[in-house]
């Protein structure tokens, strides 16, 4: 079986690693040069928007799946009539624009930060007398890894936000405190069944993540499930979702949905049995989905930037994996990530300090 | 870094499949059209004995090993002046000839069953009278997977003994009842730093590796490891290394040593942090050997000539890892393995009870 992915980085890369064990082969389309899947697939090198790129990596595909969501929804609805698309059009839709993101959690009843969508300077001043600052201007459209966002602190902050971001919609939100950031990876199969993974918490720095860390008895797991099945059964999904949550107390507001494997779930590959990667690939090809459960205490650490030597790293933690992308190093780009495991979480504390420290000596940021 | 590997089946590929996280590439030679590691790496189809073709693999390698013991010997001595080679020749010298690793064997103190090198009909007569039958003949190189070998019961079946092999250099050994048989893998590092895995115990039927199950305090893993050190030491080993033993009561008889990963220690993938293939990959790129203790109990089916619907196999047991080669069916043929984890032993014996009818309905023999 032929698996077509649209995207070449390292999610890419990683679903093939997971999936050529079970008997796939992979083609993906990327317009740049030198993806990271290429050690692993046949890489066509084109523009997603090409119908005779499209055409090439769908001639011999049985299914059709992407690694990211700002996929152009023209090529991807190309895609899905070559062949079967997975996880659906009105999933990529949705995750593309936060406006449609947040009406439709509104929609199933999943608590959100206050919002108001923003279209011109007007809106935005009235946006901000009802909401209050602080308050989060985003970009509704193509935004990730914190680009594309402004905290507006105060009135002074407003034009200048304007001024940076005002050429596209917007979406204002009320600066939200949170005690944590918490993110459950659901995955539904072709036939509607349903698992899920322990909610991670996760940290962030720059807006770009840097650990998720899942607990087995998480006392929100059970609430982050049902709003994640809202979502997934509301979009007829199929394949491996992400649904990031602001924690306050015991309310989880709804912050975004990931409609493929995710940066929060990389643990996955080493904490349980069956990673987030198999798991999405077991959901698109019609398979029986994996086990989902905590095999271990497990953090994920991203690699930022730069990467400590891997000779280095392997010698600061008994029980580590490391998952390198074959990337050049780039401020704020991420070329990997480990996974730390240990027997408990008193062990695991104490390599996750030993190891960030030496990250983050390394890495930028 | 560049891994070149002589050799391009599934031991290749599950090689760079675990390498290919660690940011390492790879290159395989071999001369099959269509090998199984060419959806991990650059294959260069030839002659392992081409100098041609070992230049062109060599070219950018930092190092190179072999997924199979019998590499000639020239090609591999070609391969160690151009790069670094590993495990060493003299591991795959002593490999290749059983006559070579019994007197190894004696000579390190390692019980063996009696046994008597063979070079004319003379010499095979001779060793019968000496050795007593039931007994079996051997070729002392290019044998496996019960390839080149004939038991003799009775006197009657020695001469049709030698003429199906006596062509060659034959090693006759006693016929030793034994218990079970087990194989330990160890792991040796450019440094000498050594580890070993929980030992498996290995059902074969019709010469061919059919189950390995590793248990956590194996009552022999002290004695294997002595003896699987000794071996190791004596040949400078770098990378892994199985031995593979017959139990007799509490002695273990050495039966023969491979000089590479082992299809009895694929259960590693799941089983273990760190997997075989990882481990050789660390040891014979200098980095630090990883974990090898067993996660929980585990353990590895082979699927042979044929294999059951994946997602049959799949709905069978929980927390199964099926494990594909993307090679064409054929009767004796290894065609992919499934590692079966359960939360314990009870579990873990209902779950290969429902597996092995299936596998076993559907593979030959």
């Amino acid at each position: 079986m032929k698996i077509a992915v649209l995207g070449a980085g390292q999610l890419g890369r990683m679903l093939a690693l997971s999936g050529i064990p079970l008997g796939f082969r992979f083609g993906f389309l990327d317009p740049a040069e030198s993806p990271c899947a290429l050690a692993v697939g046949e890489v066509i090198q084109g523009a997603y928007s090409d119908p005779d790129a499209m055409a090439r990596l769908c001639a011999d595909a049985d299914v059709v799946t992407y690694e990211f969501e700002n996929v152009p929804l023209g090529a991807a609805a190309d895609a899905a009539r070559r062949t079967s698309l997975f996880p659906p059009l009105p999933a990529l839709q949705h995750a593309q624009d936060r406006g449609e993101e947040k009406t439709l959690f509104d929609r199933l009843g999943i608590p959100v930060a206050p919002y108001a969508l923003v279209d011109s300077e007007a809106d935005l001043h009235k946006a901000v007398s009802s909401l209050g600052l602080p308050a989060v201007l985003k970009t509704r459209r193509l935004g990730y890894d914190g680009k594309g966002q402004r905290v507006l602190r105060d009135a002074a902050d407003v034009s200048a936000a304007w001024a940076a971001l005002g050429t596209q919609g917007l979406i204002l939100e009320r600066f939200v405190r949170f005690d944590r950031e918490i993110s459950c990876l659901g995955v539904r199969g072709r036939d509607g069944q349903q698992r899920f993974y322990p909610v991670s918490t996760n940290e962030h720095r720059d807006g770009i993540l840097r650990l998720s860390r899942p607990r087995p008895a998480d006392p929100l797991q059970a609430l982050a499930e049902r709003h994640t099945a809202l979502v997934m059964e509301a979009l007829n999904y199929v394949g491996v979702m992400a649904f990031e949550f602001f924690v306050c107390g015991e309310t989880l507001l709804g912050n975004e949905i990931a409609p493929r494997v995710h940066n929060s779930g990389h643990w996955t590959q080493d904490g349980a049995v069956c990673s987030q990667f198999e798991n999405h690939l077991r959901a698109i090809t019609g398979l029986p989905l994996g086990p989902t459960a905590l095999r271990q205490p497990c953090a994920m650490i991203n690699l930022i930037g730069a990467a400590p030597p891997t000779a280095s790293l392997l010698s600061k933690a008994p029980d580590l994996r490391v998952h390198l992308y074959d990337k050049q190093p780039q401020r704020g780009r991420k070329i990997g990530h480990l996974n730390v495991l240990a027997a408990d979480d008193e062990a695991l504390d104490a390599a996750l300090v030993r190891l960030r420290a030496e990250v983050e000596a390394t890495a930028d940021g």
